[in-house]
């Protein structure tokens, strides 16, 4: 065998360990006893730390070094393998030691902290956190900008002044489009008690039809909706809540199009690099894509009535035209993962500024709560009325990602571009959509986007698809258009 | 740290993984999606690679050497680590990978044989995987008894010598009880349909009756019941028959013996090699003591009866003496898995003898059917129909498990032993059960032997609890007193 062959069987078994080790998480979340935690904690452990030892391996550096390459997918998965060889390599033992100990120790204390509302609770630990990421950060940066060494782990080749830019031409297009649209009367709201199994029916049933393969996953219910695992073995979680069917509804179709994006990866690329989808932002544009500009369409909502009248009986709106209404309702809520489609990123540009501050050591974690209200009340016009609501809301910062959240919005604007040309390319996708046939939107989406996996850098993988590069132009459209039209403003 | 402390470390990682590796078997039979197997192929193949290297691993052998202990359970984890080093040390690695090859193909070959009726189309390749074991045995024995070598990875310190006695003081009374009850006539069987999901409650509830700790475990359908894990995280399976609810009932009866036995090894064993059922023989003891001692007895069916009619309605006995009668009915059978408490050790003396003659070479595979068809009919009156009824049945030698067949009639002699010895120590043992409280038997239990884990021999282990050398003079006249009352005879 030459040096390449050798490096991916090497590679291969690192990946299938991986995704053991993501099962592991599944079944956390979904099957497991209640009092096995701490056995858990040491099978994650000893897990993490043969995988650990993997990718520091010396010899994946000889192997680097002597592989040869003929071709674009040898190209990719070399690319992939050297970035995470040179990241582990980068951050020292004793760092990466302290870091899985400290956000491991720090999630409960946030959760506590939160349970209580009481963000000084929370604060010593965070700036231990700020600390070590900080430190991290200058580590892989090496003399460079560490928020953008810090972003290369979530979206590669992303850089912390382009999204700033597009981020600012974004925020005053959205704060306008708030104020317009609540100035407006809101539409009726669904009301009612759901059948949860009527709910999980339900769920299962639009799974599939967005092209979500059961014969490779599964369905589960989990407190938080995830989705789990690359190739093969791909499974999902929603959860049920009896007075808002659109929770376990959207959940699912959200958690499908990442699941989707994982099952429709070329065969060929089964347990390699290039297998698995190329970075968070176009991970969440495929997620995004199915939830709102597929899932919360006007043209689906005509067949999703019909599904939802045979669910769960007589529905408290009229007709299909009221539910798509009461989908996209817009309110000026605290939360993020509640948000509408127009307040979304609101919450995203916040978080990005925030972080951005607090790793740059613009921004001390004794003054975040206060700037964190601040600009609340700047961009929602609503004042946040506990701590819970506002900086203890999301897990993230306690867990040490810093450098994630932006790419969520990075996945709405990649979705936004996404839907621009699936439109142009797909002649009547509003009559497929009516009659609950989603193939042509995710036939297109498998073939323009996921079959690629890691092929491509991840914005490359977007502008391909598209014809043409990202802009934040086509979200901003899409949002001004359809809420426009709902709202008439 | 010293040597001991190290190894323990090391040993407590590997024994993790073991977990995870296992948790995998669980999830393939209970809630893997069906295309997943080829990449669940892969993934267990780099578990077993992981733990091979660790558990050859030359370090451990530098530690074993070095190790000074100071007390017995100190004592027994050298103990347990180095037979499991030296064991893989003994096997060359080119044989190892050839059996793992080799029996991983032949459970497909054997499925498909078994399906068609037609030893022949087995033969061939069960003749590869004999001969692979007798050279692994070989390498085992170093000169010694090769079937001896074998026996040490079920049951340690068991001999084929001992086992061939004590089997052959067996065998005449067995076979003159089965001939003296099948003389008489058959009580009344249990007849109607019985829903399932009655029968999965009725199941978990049995399971809780019995000690089975549910925030420790759980139980879901499988097609074929096992129990998988160890300490905090033991999980059984089950399944239901719609006009078989015994089958249900005595596969959950059974697995939460096993289950029981993992969750009740003292906490201070957790992870390490102590912290595991000690043999299969001992751990075939309590499924077996739980399932038919405990579970088929005369008082529990007073209790069962009442649960029984809750979950079920009315049933076909008109009571609780029916209803034990019913479950203790005698019937020559061709098939082990269904064999009652009189039979059931009757189809493991033939198996015992027929493997140590094809590993000692003194039967060749050709002649192997006929030899199966030759001593069935001598020990069960009955001429086998066809193979899947005979020589096709199990699964065992077809992934090269020789050696294990006599653990099962082992933990029948062992469960007679502890059954005799339980009811010298808890004085009304038979006013428990008769209202469902199991707890002064299996606290016996737990405390006399589970506890332990693999602090002691296995046989010491079972000798310590008795207070006497184990012997299967108490299973049989367990089996003549209780088969004798049924049948009067």
């Amino acid at each position: 065998m030459n040096a390449y062959d050798e490096l991916m069987e090497f590679a291969r078994t690192t990946q299938a360990l991986a995704q053991v080790a993501g099962r592991l998480g599944w079944d956390q979340e979904t099957m497991m006893p209640r009092a096995a935690a701490p056995q858990r904690a040491e099978e994650m452990a000893a897990m993490e730390a043969v995988l650990h030892a993997r990718r520091t391996d010396p010899q994946v550096g000889a192997w680097l070094e002597a592989a040869e390459t003929t071709g674009p997918v040898q190209v990719a998965n070399l690319r992939l393998i050297r970035r995470d060889f040179e990241r582990a390599r980068k951050v020292p033992a004793r760092l990466a030691a302290e870091i899985a100990r400290v956000t491991s120790m720090a999630q409960g204390v946030w959760a506590r902290a939160r349970e209580e509302d009481d963000f000084a609770a929370f604060a010593p630990t965070l700036k231990e956190v700020v600390a070590l990421k900080r430190e991290e950060g200058a580590a892989l940066a090496e003399g460079a900008d560490v928020y953008d060494a810090m972003l290369q782990d979530y979206e590669p080749g992303a850089t912390a002044a382009g999204l700033e830019e597009m981020f600012a031409r974004m925020r005053p297009r959205l704060v306008a489009l708030r104020e317009a649209v609540l100035d407006k009367p809101a539409p009726t709201a669904l009301t009612g008690t759901f059948d949860e199994g009527a709910q999980m029916r339900l769920a299962r049933q639009v799974a599939k039809t967005f092209g979500y393969d059961m014969a490779r996953g599964r369905v589960d219910k989990a407190v938080h909706p995830f989705s789990s695992g690359s190739g093969l073995d791909v499974r999902i979680t929603t959860r049920t809540n009896p007075v808002d069917p659109f929770n376990s509804l959207y959940s699912t179709i959200h958690e499908v199009g990442h699941g989707a994006y994982e099952q429709n990866i070329h065969a060929d690329h089964l347990l390699t690099p290039v297998g698995q989808g190329v970075s968070m932002g176009v991970h969440e544009s495929q997620s995004r894509i199915y939830e709102n500009q597929l899932g919360r369409s006007e043209a689906f909502a005509v067949w999703l009535y019909g599904q939802m009248r045979e669910a769960f009986g007589d529905l408290s709106v009229p007709d299909a035209q009221a539910l798509y209404a009461a989908i996209n309702r817009v309110g000026s809520g605290y939360i993020r993962t509640e948000a509408d489609e127009v307040h979304y990123n609101l919450h995203i540009l916040l978080r990005f500024d925030l972080e951005r501050d607090l790793i740059a050591r613009r921004l001390e974690v004794g003054d975040l709560e206060a700037a964190w209200n601040e600009r609340f009340a700047t961009d929602f016009g609503v004042a946040v009325d506990r701590a819970s609501n506002g900086v203890l809301q999301d897990v993230h910062w306690s867990i040490g990602l810093f450098g994630y959240f932006p790419t969520y919005t990075l996945g709405n604007v990649y979705a936004g571009c996404l839907y621009e040309a699936l439109r142009r390319d797909v002649p009547d996708l509003e009559g497929a959509l009516s009659q609950g046939d989603l193939s042509p939107a995710t036939d297109w989406l498998r073939d323009k986007v996921q079959t690629h996996g890691g092929l491509f850098q991840p914005r490359e993988t977007i502008a391909r698809a598209c014809g043409e590069e990202p802009s934040e132009e086509p979200l901003l459209r899409y949002l001004e258009e359809k809420f426009g039209g709902l709202y008439g403003v």
